[in-house]
This record gives structure tokens, C-alpha cells and sequence, in this order.
């Protein structure tokens, strides 16, 4: 079943709203083994609603729209597809009843509008809404189904969930789409593919596909087949190997995250952990502890923004930094293994680095970032250059951070 | 100016990726007075790309494509484009050099791949990227420009707002809606609504449109003109009633952040400021220390997340947080007039929360908050209840400890 999708709302266009209806019909449809072609989102004007049906491909199988269905003068889908259609509007009994049940309960008066909002194309299959007073219509033409959702995001989610999706399901043989993503830290996207290219071929001669999807600090490496769940156990041992190609920067798969993991770990191995931040300055903290139940791990922090507070709380030698600089391999050191002490934690990692955009030299630039971390058995350092865009050298530091702790836990 | 945006990727029509692209695009683009018409999403095969090029309307000025110019073999964007345009690829050397110190400044050496991404369409004029190794393209082509950008944020935004708008600005001649938003904190939409009802009916009177944009903790409420800037002082007028009506709620305009604000009143009275958080574990000071040169005024912050440290650290009687218990105002208290003598701060400012999901009683159950503020004049106490969604809470106990800090810095 190949679907398009065509979203309606200026508020999509000029960016006040981000389309997370497409993104959530992508997700649940792909899921269930529709293969969705295109995406599209138009202004709320008859020319347009029309130019995009226009613009259908001749395979696709069903479209779904969503938006403009609301009882205010800008909702006008339903009246353009009664008009494509060629289909006369009725008021429709029980989709009445449902309206009028929907403001009794709340106490509030029904407004013209709102009866209106009952008056459908005889020729649509409506699709019931419980969640508001839009219903949702399904018409068929030319071998294909439109369906047309209203667009606030719980009501199209209920109507698409109960009743659009199972009657596709019984029009389509539908074979889902499977997919896993495996997630990476600390490696480029080029470094990543170089490292892993004879793997990657593999992918492909075992009629796999492989997409790369990069954010900053993160790569995820996702493979998807079309034979579905099939492919699964294929898909696990592929999975498997990149884990020992490349131990250092996978960390998990699909929804997990570095916290998770890390606090997994901890829990694991009854360990407690705290840190002592300068460029971080509370981010490392905030995402430890962004994990419920982290307090059965988190100790606290010492956030040593300023070289005071790193000499009078977190004992690092007003000569040392003088000498090496706050951002240097034995500040980091002293910051972590004093850390340790002062925060009874089994555990403990510091940062410190130039952020920017002020503060870099010749020979410490801006980016410049020194992590270590101190634990019973000593202490481990990494030093790592970033960008001159604060915001994400603190992201890419906190990043670094967590899987040095990862990796750090794993030993 | 018409504009349609065409986003490339598989993971956007499979909604693992949001697209908020498409969104950013929008907002930039319509406040520099464009139009957005359409916007599309296919996926990485060059079938789609062709026809979605093929699909542009007549009258559409310029056409932006978001995506596919990664160094990986997925990235099929540039090939593409030069095949469409009938133009061939070669290396460009100034592309080559930047792409050279991106890897040298950071180490690193430079792939195959990578020197690929210096192989550019000769008939296309290159927009820089500084933040990336993938260059934007401009081509034009019947009348049309057509813009290609990779498909990263903030590499994207970069090339958008340094290259491609002011390259655009002078082609086209731009008449700009006129917005300003106004941002408040602290009170809920409809609650706002209420209290601003006299107020709103002016702005019709006048001719112009009022938005509320809420999200968690923030409402945003921006007026338009399509007159453009004609209005702007009327705007204003409209405004700085808004400041009198709400002053405890209102804080700044469009990009302005509490951050910022804070850290301008805290160098304009010559102030130094600490924290000592608990439930918030660090996201307070990250905010505060986010704003370039925070170190004029940040000191550092204890992040007593245990009871142990609480006592160890910030020096709270380990017999009053078994009195009183960890949430409660005596122990905000104790936090932030102890941490302001262990931080040497002007001011310093607490924060001790049940965040949940976890840990509720049924008199202190999960959202309630205490936040104290000390200064040398004495300390403020508040206490707040929000929800039971942990990262919701922890992000509206920033925001009002933001917000506070700012009321009490204006006394």
C-alpha cells in the first residue's frame, strides 16, 4: 500500500506549528507496512487542496489529509472534497447525536457552526470521532481511498488508531516494514563509514537497506527490510557484528539513551556516581539525573564555573591553575579525584573546557575540552576538540562525557 | 517571493525524524516576507527528487531542498541536482581547503568521502558552510532558484541565515509581515486570556492579530500587522500597556530569553550568583551559565541531589530534613543562604522538588516545589505545584525560579 500524505494549515507553512501529525502517520503507518511515498503540507485554499490531488501519483493507494475540518470559517477540506467528489452534503444523524452529546457533557451551548459540523458528503464513509466534533470521512475513487482526518493531533490519532487503520488492514494485504536503528557516539558520519564499509556491503547483498541519520555528537545507523519481521533474526546478527567493530562508539539501539544506559550500568554494579562540571556548568548533572530513579545512583555536583569556587570547593590548587591553566589534563584530574572525595561517590567525572564563543588562545581554542574521570582504580583522561559554537560544544562534551562513563562502567 | 521547500530523507516520511525543518524554514522565511506555498517531503531516491522538481508550480520563485548532501552513499542529492541541471561535477578548491582545516583543526584525517563533498556542480554558485563539510548550492534555472542545503539543522541554518537570505533579499524585494511577540511566564493561556481581554479588543480595533503561542511554562503572544512596519510604533504603544497589566508575568520580546535577562540585570547591579538545586540537578545553572560570558557574574552552583550531601555539603542540619523533609521551605532556606556563604555569591537561589514520577506522599505529592532566593538583604521563599510528568516538572521549576530571580533582581 503506498500512501501520500497531504497536511493543510498555514500555521505548517509559516512554522508556527511543526507537522508532528506526518511524522506521527509515518511512523504508525510505515509500522504497519504501508510504504509512504510523500509528505506534502498546503495553505488552507480550495486552489490548493485541489492543485495537491491533482498532483497524486498514478500508483499511490490511498491518501490521507488531515486539517481544516474545524467548525471556523478558515476549515474548509470538507467543502472542497464534497466539491472534487462531486458530493452533495447531508446532515448526518448520528454524527449529529455525537455532537450534541459532546457539548451536553461538558455543559456548553452548541453553536451554529457546530451543527454544521454534522452536514457530511453522502458519499464518504464517515469515520466516528470520539475525542471532538470533526468526524473524519473516507471516500474511494479511481482505486484509490482519501481519508480526511481533522487535524488536532489526539482526535486524528484516535480516528486513524480505531478505525482507519483496521479498515486499510482489511482492504490491503499489508506486510510491515521492520526496522531497527543502532546508535552511535563520538564518531562522524564519513569515520563511521569508512570504519564499517565491508559490513555495510553486507547489508546490501542481503537485500537490506542502510541509512545514515546524523545529529550533532550522535550517528544512528538504521537498517530496514521490506520482507517485515522476517528479516529480524538477519537483522540482530548484522547488528551484532557492528557491536564488535565498533565497541567504542555503539551504545544502543532505537529509544535508549546514554543516561539509561549509564544508570543501568551503575544500578548494575551498586555504584554511586557525582561530577564536577566548569564548561558543562550543570547540563552532565541534568542529564544523569533525567532518569527516574536516578537518586538511587546520583550523589550531586560541584559546578566550578569560576577558578574560586574550583580552588575553595573543589580543592584544585590556586598555583596549579595558575600554572597549567583551568583548562588543562591536571585541573581535570584534580577536579575529578577531589570530586570523588567530597561527594562520597564511587564515581566521579569532571569537565572543563573553553566553550566559547570568547576565551580561546593560540594554543587552548575555543572547543578545547578536558574530561576525566576517577574511581577506585584511578583515573582516566580523554581531551577532545570541538567546535566555536557554544551551545554545541557543551552538547558535544556532555555527549563525550557520558559515553566515556559508558565505556569507563563496561570495563 | 513564492518558495517551496522540498525536505529529503527517508526518516522523515517514516517519522523516526520530525521535520523541523520544514517548521525553522517557514518562520524564517515568512518573517523575511516570503511566501511559503508548499512544502514536500520524499524520500532519498532520485525518482522522487526528479519528480518532486518537476511538480513545482509555475509562479514559485525559489525552491529550497533540505537533505542528501552527506558524505554517505544514501546522499544522493548533489548527484541528482547536477543531473538535472545538465552540469558537471568538479573539484572545487576553495570547498576542498575549508573542508581540509575542518579536519586539520580538529585532528582528524580526511576520508575519500570526504574529499568527494568538494565535487561540486559547476553551474551552481556555492553557499559556504561553515559549521560542515557539506557546501550549499544555488542554482537557477527558467526563471527559478533553486537552493540546496544539507540536511543538518544547524549546518542548514547557518548557510540559510548567512548566505542564502541576504543573497535572497537582494533579488527579491521583500515587503515583511510585521510581527513582535511578547513572552510571559508563570500563567497559563486561558488565565492570561482573561486578564488581557480589554486589552485584546484593542488590538482588533486596530486592525491587527493577536497569536497566543503557549508551550510548557511560556506563553508567547504575538501581534501582527500586514501592513508591515508601518505599525510598529502602535505595536509598541499596544505593548507597553501589556507590561503594566502583567508585570509579574511579562519578561522580554521575540528572542529574548530569561537567561539573558537575568544575566544583563545581574551585570548592570555589578551581582554574582550561585545555586544550590536539588530536584532541578543542574538544568538551573546550565541556563543561567548559557548565555556567552556568564562568567562575569556565575560562580558555580552545589547540585545536593542525595540527603547526604544536602548536609555534607550545603551544610543543611541532617535533624531538619528529617523534621521538616527534603521539600520543604525551612531546608530551600537553609540551601540558599548556606550556599551563598560556601559560593561567596552575591545571590544564590535553591531549588528542592519532588520531580516523580516517584516519591510522592499525599502531602507533599509529586510537581510540589519550593525555590528560595537569598541576597543580602534577606531570602524569598515560594512554593509551587505543577504535574506528575518529571521532565515537564523539572523545566517548569527552572522557568519560575528564572522568573523570580528576574522579579526579585528589578526590586
Amino acid at each position: 500500500m503506498k500512501v501520500e500524505l497531504i497536511s493543510i494549515g498555514d500555521e505548517l507553512l509559516i512554522g508556527q506549528t511543526v507537522n508532528t501529525n506526518a511524522s506521527w502517520l509515518g511512523e504508525t503507518l510505515s509500522k504497519s507496512g504501508a510504504e509512504i511515498i510523500k509528505t506534502v503540507a498546503i495553505s488552507d485554499k480550495k486552489k490548493e487542496i485541489i492543485a495537491s490531488l491533482n498532483a497524486i501519483y498514478d500508483d499511490t493507494d490511498c491518501i490521507i489529509i488531515t486539517g481544516g475540518l474545524g467548525p471556523t470559517k478558515d476549515d474548509i477540506t470538507k467543502y472542497t472534497l464534497a466539491e472534487y467528489f462531486g458530493s452533495k452534503l447531508k446532515q448526518d444523524k448520528h454524527t449529529l447525536d455525537k455532537i450534541e452529546s459532546f457539548f451536553s457533557q461538558r455543559n456548553r451551548p452548541m453553536l451554529d457552526s457546530n451543527y454544521k459540523q454534522a452536514e457530511l458528503p453522502v458519499d464518504c464513509t464517515i469515520l466516528e470521532n470520539d475525542y471532538g466534533t470533526a468526524a473524519g470521512m473516507w471516500f474511494e475513487k479511481n482505486n484509490k481511498i482519501f481519508i480526511s482526518l481533522p487535524g488536532v493531533p489526539y482526535e486524528m490519532r484516535g480516528i486513524m488508531t480505531e478505525q482507519a487503520i483496521p479498515k486499510l488492514k482489511k482492504r490491503f494485504k499489508l506486510k510491515s516494514m521492520y526496522y531497527k536503528t543502532a546508535l552511535t557516539q563520538g564518531i562522524g558520519e564519513s569515520f563511521l563509514a569508512e570504519k564499517i564499509q565491508e559490513w555495510e556491503d553486507q547489508i546490501y547483498k542481503n537485500g537490506l537497506s542502510l541509512a545514515y541519520l546524523p545529529s550533532s555528537g550522535i550517528v544512528k545507523l538504521r537498517i530496514s527490510s521490506a520482507k517485515g519481521s522476517d528479516d529480524a533474526a538477519m537483522i540482530d546478527t548484522l547488528f551484532a557484528e557492528l557491536e564488535n567493530l565498533i565497541p567504542n562508539h555503539f551504545f544502543g539501539y532505537d529509544r535508549d539513551t546514554l543516561p539509561q544506559i549509564i544508570g543501568q550500568q551503575l544500578i548494575d554494579k551498586k555504584l554511586t556516581i557525582g561530577t564536577v562540571e566548569s564548561c558543562t556548568a550543570g547540563m552532565l548533572a541534568s542529564q544523569i539525573s533525567s532518569i527516574p530513579g536516578a537518586s538511587a545512583y546520583y550523589e550531586g555536583a560541584l559546578l566550578t564555573y569560576s577558578y574560586k569556587i574550583k580552588t575553595s570547593l573543589a580543592n584544585v590548587p590556586a598555583d596549579l591553575i595558575q600554572k597549567e591553566g583551568a583548562v588543562s589534563e591536571p585541573v581535570a584530574i584534580q577536579m575529578a579525584e577531589n570530586g570523588r572525595n567530597i561527594l562520597g561517590a564511587d564515581i566521579c567525572i569532571s569537565t572543563t573546557g573553553i566553550a566559547g564563543p570568547g576565551g580561546g588562545t593560540e594554543t587552548k581554542p575555543v572547543g578545547m575540552v578536558w574530561i576525566a574521570i576517577a574511581t577506585k582504580d584511578g583515573t582516566t583522561t580523554k581531551k577532545m576538540q570541538f567546535s566555536k559554537h557554544r551551545e554545541r560544544n557543551i552538547r558535544m562534551t556532555v555527549l563525550s562525557a557520558l559515553n566515556l562513563l559508558r565505556l569507563e562502567l563496561r570495563k
